[in-house]
């Protein structure tokens, strides 16, 4: 059995036990977990800071293949102990274990996905553009770029992937594959999942020979200790996923900064459904069945899940809104993740209800963290008229729109704010007819999904889960994929610099191999002499 | 003989001449140039801006040919007015006609190398992870994505370079080619000149049928247009190259709003020089000849003019301060580009002069935008003590900084700021010998050169404008080189689509034949089927 000992890690220390104490809470039963976690204290994020910026001179320097071991080491290591780590998110968090399990493989997955790309190297988009010293009017310097890693980032963990978004999560992968040291902000409704996967990095960065300031993970309030490490100086770049309201916090603080950092902060997305004709015609039911199961999902916590619905008026909208009506009322009450989650809920749930239809299935409900599926059903004018009914509701609920025809479409499209995603359903026939629709849609969402639901985010090469405000501060980047490796990166060129003292990618040799640009080509090639 | 009307470029339409008159002034002469430029109305901003994100709709979906001879079209419209445009910008800011010429060469360079990017296309980073039906425990949907542009943005001219970073500048090259419409706020210290180069653009965009408000041009002040289009919600990006102190207040501007933007900010760079001991000894009077001439180049009001040197207090050092001094001595007077640039130059200079032994010329000087070269000399404690002496000033004059030896340059390189450049003279043993200084530099500047003077910056694939801030206001982009292309795009990911439906980049069959990543292997293959 592993140890839980509630302090914080600081490089290959342990923090203090003294700190104002913080309990992660069982959502199931409302109890207490043990043990009690110590907020770390300024001397201790003065002193992580203080490591990763050291580390960062040695850790920057490290090639592709010594990353990739490390990340796989923290990979295998966390295979070790999947049981038990899922067993601890479960009593953290409610989810169910075949889930934690899955969530479990994917962070695991991700390690590996990104130890494979910057073993392969050419992620660093390497140019040379050769010397052409007879060249008129004037001669051209030998120049070459490539990304290099920014600094020590800031990591928050996010409430509803204890595993995937959080001690070692995506934000972390990427910024680690890049040559980043990480602090992570541990999120306080899951710090005992965050300890024993932290024990598992600390052990690879010690096994590996990492320098130990490379990954520390800080206990305490985001306002405080979060603020205190976005504010730090050494710190060069900060991720969150979370509320709006926190998210917009940190972007501000990162750019009212005497020097501003980076801050990709991923928040609020309502994930807008649009049924065109041809799909309520040939597969109302099954729509209604995976549209149920996509909102309800992770009891609706889902960064993807689809909280805005627009059907058309027709004929077979009726069979799709009664079988979605029948799976509400039948389901089983919800576990959220923490108390706040459930309050806010029942709140937005009762505001919500005054504007519109409200369906809601009459089980019992036994704690505090427990709720029930909800649909609430508007037309379009009272939907653009109510700000509000757009606004993210994070729990098993959605909002059904009804429009007079799908030409109403373009008009409920244009009034939407950014999102991860925007999902399409119909035919290929539809598709076509609406081209203007998934034209302004690009506009609005990272990800445009055509016949499928927005949940269940791929970690793969082509993935992005991004999208402009208010779903990220920065519709540039993505935070899962690995496109997401480039938010922590930078170029920098080297002019007339002698072939020996060029990092191994910009060597005349390519002795690594990777993909290159020379004067704008794409090669493989050694560079000509 | 062009005609000069002193109005806007809204569109297809030239504005009011009713707004508050802007007049260049000759910094020759210091006399006021006809004709007067209105200042756009809050009604012109409104009606630039909406054509512009009209205009996007349409541009946004143009294919890389179809941009790319639209970029040709401008550049071969600048080459048939090369004469008169520089003629014009001699006028209004004094730089001699060859580097005007020069320039303009550089402009239309640029542009044709967006085309000649564009054109390609791999640019857009495709990506494609194609469709696991079969894949166990869930099924993997086709995910394809690729870059696309961001929407209107507001170029902001600079002042010293009234071609290649203005009207038709490398900020506008970059976004038309990423599919972005563009409003620039003209400079007011070379308006004639930026409307010649407008009036070519203009014809552009009717000779190849782009839609009008594919590029506008205001004029008016920073504060007042420029801030109107900042804030404007239509606006989804601005760049802007400048003072720190209207970088930072636009950055600051682009944060506040309810949908923040991406803002690129080129500002402040003093751009470091180390002289290591082999340099001094074998070459110090060329090195002197050297910088002298990358100091006073375009009157020392370039964004990379070395600003501060550092120098070992060894033997060989006298001959290089010998010849630097005798320089700045017998040099002619300086004309600044405007008298503020002129005044504040003065005011710099002489409380610069308060802390360090100071060269001056003794040339009279005949006009208020005329100033002399000047050489500030200080030990390097003195330098670490007074943060203000790190600051650029504008104009012919520079920094050195005496070192104990160059063991000191670690100290000094540590107390840096961000910086776009840093320059390195040694021996490739020098080098060798201050690979910590190099790691260091590294994290404080966008391009380091061995042996080189940092003016002369060359447009290409691998040249990187940027570093950290106060440099620019994002160290992961660059604002010149076809790097810069990446500051108005972001990565949109096309989940389940029909091929048919999907843009060229993304279709099966690669019919545009651009390098894509399928399952994150480049190749230029179709999809497999």
């Amino acid at each position: 059995m592993m140890e839980l000992t509630g302090q914080s890690f600081i490089g290959n220390q342990r923090g203090a036990q003294t700190g104002a104490p913080i309990h992660a809470i069982n959502p199931s039963t409302g109890e207490r977990l043990a043990p009690a976690y110590s907020s770390a204290s300024a001397e201790e994020v003065e002193r992580a800071v203080t490591l990763a910026a050291e580390a960062f001179q040695t850790y920057a320097q490290t090639d592709g293949r010594s990353r990739a071991a490390f990340l796989r080491a923290i990979a295998d290591g966390l295979d070790r102990i999947q049981q038990p780590v899922a067993e601890r998110a479960h009593l953290e968090t409610a989810l169910p274990m075949a889930r934690l399990l899955g969530e479990m493989s994917r962070t695991t997955g991700q390690l590996r996905l990104f130890a494979a790309v910057v073993e392969e190297g050419s992620w660093v988009q390497a140019r040379i553009d050769p010397a052409l010293p007879n060249r008129k009017p004037l001669a051209r310097p030998d120049l070459r770029s490539m990304l290099r890693p920014l600094g020590p980032v800031v990591v928050f963990g996010a409430s509803n992937f204890p595993l995937a978004f959080s001690a070692a999560g995506g934000d972390t992968a990427s910024a680690l594959a890049a040559g980043c040291p990480v602090i992570v902000k541990a999120h306080s409704a899951h710090p005992g999942t965050s300890e024993l996967v932290a024990q598992a990095i600390a052990k690879a960065v010690a096994d590996c020979g990492m320098p130990e300031g490379v990954y520390s993970l800080l206990y305490g309030s985001g306002v405080e200790i979060g603020g205190a490490l976005v504010r730090h100086p050494l710190v060069k770049a900060v991720t969150f996923t979370g509320s709006l309201g926190g998210g917009r916090k940190l972007m501000d603080m990162a750019a009212a900064r005497p020097q501003p950092i980076p801050c990709f902060t991923e928040m609020s997305s309502v994930n807008p459904v649009f049924l065109l004709p041809g799909a309520l015609r040939d597969c109302a039911e099954s729509i209604a069945e995976g549209l149920f199961s996509s909102f309800t999902l992770g009891a609706g916590q889902f960064c993807t899940k689809p909280g805005m619905v627009f059907f058309p008026e027709q004929g077979e909208a009726g069979a799709f809104l009664g079988k979605l009506r029948q799976l509400v009322s039948a389901a089983a009450p919800f576990t959220l993740l923490t108390p706040g989650i459930a309050r806010d809920y029942a709140r937005i749930a009762t505001e919500r209800a005054a504007e519109a239809t409200r369906t809601t299935q009459a089980s019992e409900v036994s704690a505090s963290c427990q709720v029930n599926a909800q649909l609430f059903e508007v037309p379009l004018d009272t939907f653009l008229a109510k700000r509000a009914l757009s606004e993210e509701i994070f729990g098993p609920g959605t909002l059904l729109i009804r429009c007079a025809s799908p030409g109403e479409y373009r008009r409920a499209a244009a009034s939407l704010d950014g999102h991860l995603t925007a999902t399409l359903w119909g035919s290929e026939e539809d598709l076509e007819a609406h081209r203007e629709l998934i034209a302004l849609l690009e506009e609005k969402a990272g990800r445009i999904i055509f016949n499928g639901f927005p949940t269940g985010v791929e970690v793969s090469h082509a993935m992005v889960h991004g999208g402009p405000y208010p779903a990220t501060s920065d519709s540039r980047f993505t935070s899962v994929g690995t496109r997401s490796i480039f938010r922590f990166a930078r170029p920098v060129c080297f002019q007339g610099f002698p072939d020996a003292l060029m990092p191994g990618e910009l060597k005349a040799a390519n002795p690594l191999g990777i993909l290159r640009q020379i004067d704008g080509v794409f090669t493989r090639e050694p560079l000509q002499k």
